[in-house]
């Protein structure tokens, strides 16, 4: 059966016909011309088909080993691709002009990052930090160390990991335990243990730069006393630095990555930003990561719907009940079952939707950074931090529940290894879970980007949705509407009930986080109908059904999701603690 | 932290307070006091949690090997627990006495049967067909057969298997290709490769004996042209049958259950029922498979909650954001958090509310055999036909999903195998597979359960829920009335839109099946809530608050099923299949 291939077509007319990146006027696109673009995108997707998806499975069979000396050996294949990688500099793409990178912008970069999850996600952990780490130490860093590390990160010579989790301690930061005692040289001597740490060790690259969180001494409590230090593996003189891999996890899936155990002991590092502040320069690097789990989601959504569509269309079997039986064959093909086409249009219509969510979020980041007014930058800045919770646990669940669907499209096939799918289901996993849990990301969302602003964002997410709905044809604005309605209802039920009880802004939180995902989704099927406006090729008419199917099916779950917002706390904390366990 | 423990707390409620099982006049219930009720579901909670819990995780870690000379061997411990299972009895509690079992009826086997698979799903799936194939070869069996094979079979001295599945088809039994040649001797032989035979070789017994479907000479083309034969691997005369494991399968979970690849290569096999008439004796077989699927997904949902529970209970971290937060600890359990409970909450509430549905229609179905009159046994017949297929793949789906759901509340250790979290997800991923997968089971809930006659059996389903709603109080039957409307609304729509076009009956079908499954569940909740009436201790109001969390977050999800019933299936069949694959 045919693997994944690059989905060029549809991400081209994301870029050009949707998003027009051509004619954008923002740094980092002013040399982009159509040609470029193509050139660029299908050279991307050849690189990943070709050099990273056959690494695929010998990813999850073979996984990742650690050596008696704390060295840890990726599996077959991964050095040589890396190096393949770095030559070809595709992984420069959107990094900084300054420190070497193309300053292409975040939508190309946005492009590889779903491209290479799709192909081989076990493999994209490695440099998949890169863009965060980079940000954070431009931002955050001294001169030196800006000029000692991120040429060297952005080149793809060394990589870097984000060093966060305690064991006794995942989401709670303030429980941290690592401790960063200062030295006379300006350096700290970083103590503790961290776990979950993707990429923790590796043979890919000589050097592993950690960004730790640790507490200096007298450190205030809670999450306002930690700092970020970056503390490189192999020190500025080529010595080794204190620090060790202490074993790796066996994990459900994404064996490709190494998630480290690390021992921190007595190693030497710097401080990033301030002392205490170490939470508001994380949040760069974890903003970047959480955006990047996102396309995670839409990565393997991608992938398992190609795999259960070539399935889908191969195998002859069954016998449609409707006029649509193809009566001189022995069996028809699995298309003729409206519910197999039912599970691989949700696949479809939510992929094709959240990359055009993603790709349109990328540019937003570039608007954010490169916009002509302030105040533009400003309120682009906000829109993307609304969104970033939700492209995070909306993208990585539904990513996730494709996974689930498109293996029940090959039925025992799905469930058995040699085909491919339970893998992409076992690797999809984690992204509810790594860089902030789902609930947190909805938390995040009702608590510091709904409650705090009293709505404001929100409500300028909705205007600007509403204002699209005009130009759309009456099967998508009217399902559009009724969303859009629910979602502004439970808003200002969640904004009104939020006082009297904040658990009410918990208690509505993963609801609401759905929600905003529908809508944006929708939005973004608003804007690619318009989009195809006027032509009747084949690829329109095959965007018109698929928005349809969204309209149809995905669009009314905003009336029970509203009824779970709108049923508030008192009877979800009623339970007394002890009832929740078994007698 | 903790494992599974036997739910027997919530299992007497539902057998004595719900169900009262003690004094129902069935057969096979004569005998049964509170006492003695009580004493089984102990026992059986014991023995499965001290024998076949610990041997889950070896089970999954280590699997079962096929050696060169075709024999299988299971995990390490298996074959001592199967000892002691069959010298426990536990095995024979529902079967016939007529044939040395115990004649319980259906529902303390149920409550065996949930389990065996919380405690360890790999090892259940060796007895889980016993019911199933001892009926079948009881219905459809010569007395040679029967007095030869049954009670070795209920006795656990030998096990069986299903083997229907062929490689090039699966659903589709009517391309079937095994052959069976009658022979002089009244015999077959049977010749042919069966794919996905669960316990088709193990260690666990002497003799395996196959229920295998073959098509014999000049059969008619298609599912009428199949027969059911008898194939054990030991003939009567002990000399080793022409049958053999060719290969077993590399899966997603379920390690402990040996998948196999059988060869028949002229194997001696009898007749089951009538040549060509082997569908109708398949059935007696599957019908039970498919209920046993639904206590799959119970099971698999009953063991992550507790091991979820139990994690949040122990697990101080983070800080409540609300008045019920504990400000004298360095950090709250995560049961201060809403978004925790909320799925704790979910889990609870469906595998509470499952529980009550599976062992409720356990007893239908000894009703259906031994009610008083024709016409109860046959309308008792007609509803458990009815809820056959929901049963299974609401079950599994929302079984799967809790299982994901559980994980989710324990961060990153939930995706790392040492807790065990990751197990049960992938274990419980099959079920939805299995036995017809669950999109065969909606096409079978909405083509033969709903629409064949007209919608009778559906109606007769709607009027007992409503009948009980009477005596709810109205936060419950409010939503309930609700969710009924919507449903009978929904089987409106397909009764008058499958004529026009069939595939709107396919369209419609999973939605319809997950609505049935919301109310049939709803129902339950209906029930123990009267159950518990006039009571105020604290198991009561448990009750009473997961009674309002379901009807507060699962029953408003009829309003989105119903519009996806009535979206119909013209946009969902308008793809050309062509435009599936990805350019």
């Amino acid at each position: 059966m045919s693997g994944w291939t690059a989905p060029t077509r549809d991400t081209l007319f994301v870029l050009n016909d949707v998003l027009n990146i051509t004619d954008c006027d923002l740094p980092g696109y002013e040399s982009l011309d159509e040609e470029t673009v193509q050139a660029v995108v299908e050279g991307m997707g050849k690189f990943c088909a070709d050099v990273l998806a056959p690494l695929n499975p010998v990813a999850d069979a073979q996984g990742c080993t650690r050596h008696d000396d704390g060295s840890v050996t990726t599996p077959d294949g991964f050095r040589d691709a890396y190096d393949q990688l770095v030559e070809s500099g595709w992984n420069t793409l959107a990094s900084p002009e300054e420190y070497g990178g193309q300053g292409m912008g975040h939508v190309l970069g946005t492009v590889l990052e779903e491209y290479m999850n799709s192909a081989c996600a076990g493999f994209m952990m490695y440099p998949g930090i890169v863009g965060g780490a980079t940000s954070t130490i431009i931002s955050a860093g001294s001169d030196e160390l800006k000029s000692t590390y991120v040429e060297k990160i952005v080149s793809g010579e060394w990589l870097a990991t984000m060093a966060l989790t305690e064991g006794h301690a995942g989401t709670d930061l303030g429980l941290m335990r690592t401790k960063a005692q200062p030295q006379d040289d300006g350096s700290y001597s970083i103590s503790g243990e961290k776990i979950f740490i993707s990429g923790g060790e590796h043979d890919l690259t000589e050097n592993i730069i950690h960004l730790v969180l640790a507490r200096v001494p007298d450190a205030p409590v809670g999450s306002r006393g930690i700092s970020l230090f970056l503390v490189p593996k192999i020190l500025p003189d080529g010595t080794r630095n204190s620090l060790s891999c202490a074993s790796i996890e066996h994990k459900m899936g994404l064996n490709g990555s190494a998630t480290c155990v690390m021992n921190f002991d007595g190693a030497k590092g710097w401080l990033l930003g301030e002392e205490n502040g170490g939470l508001a320069a994380m949040f760069i690097m974890m903003n970047a990561a959480r955006l990047a789990v996102g396309v995670q989601g839409l990565a393997h959504a991608e992938h398992s719907y190609q795999r259960a569509a070539n399935y889908a269309l191969e195998r002859k079997q069954g016998r449609g009940m409707g006029k649509r039986a193809n009566p001189d064959d022995a069996a028809d093909s699995l298309l003729v079952h409206p519910d197999v086409r039912r599970m691989l249009m949700d696949g479809r219509a939510f992929a094709e939707g959240f990359r055009a969510l993603v790709l349109w979020t990328a540019l937003q980041i570039d608007r954010a950074h490169g916009a002509a007014t302030q105040e533009e930058r400003k309120e682009t800045d906000a829109l993307v931090s609304f969104l970033t919770p939700v492209i995070k646990a909306y993208g990585s669940d539904r990513g996730f529940e494709t996974a689930v669907e498109m293996q029940q499209v090959l039925g025992g096939h799905g469930y058995v290894k040699e085909w491919g799918m339970e893998q992409i289901v076992r690797d999809a996993r984690i992204a509810m879970i790594y860089e902030g849990a789902n609930g947190v990301q909805a938390m995040d969302l009702a608590g510091r980007k709904l409650a705090k602003d009293g709505g404001k964002v929100a409500m300028r997410f909705a205007a600007m949705v509403e204002d699209d709905l005009g130009a759309a044809p009456e099967w998508l604005a009217g399902p559009m509407h009724a969303a859009l309605k629910d979602t502004t209802a439970a808003a200002q039920w969640m904004l009104e009930n939020a006082a009297q009880d904040p658990d009410n802004l918990g208690a509505a939180s993963y609801a609401f986080m759905q929600m905003i995902g529908v809508v944006a989704v929708g939005w973004m099927w608003v804007r690619m109908v318009q989009a195809v406006d006027g032509r009747e090729d084949e690829f329109a008419t095959a965007k018109r059904i698929t928005a349809r199917h969204y309209a149809q099916r995905t669009l009314p779950q905003t009336s029970a999701l509203r009824a779970r917002v709108e049923a508030g706390a008192e009877n979800l904390m009623a339970l007394p603690e002890d009832a929740f366990a078994r007698a």
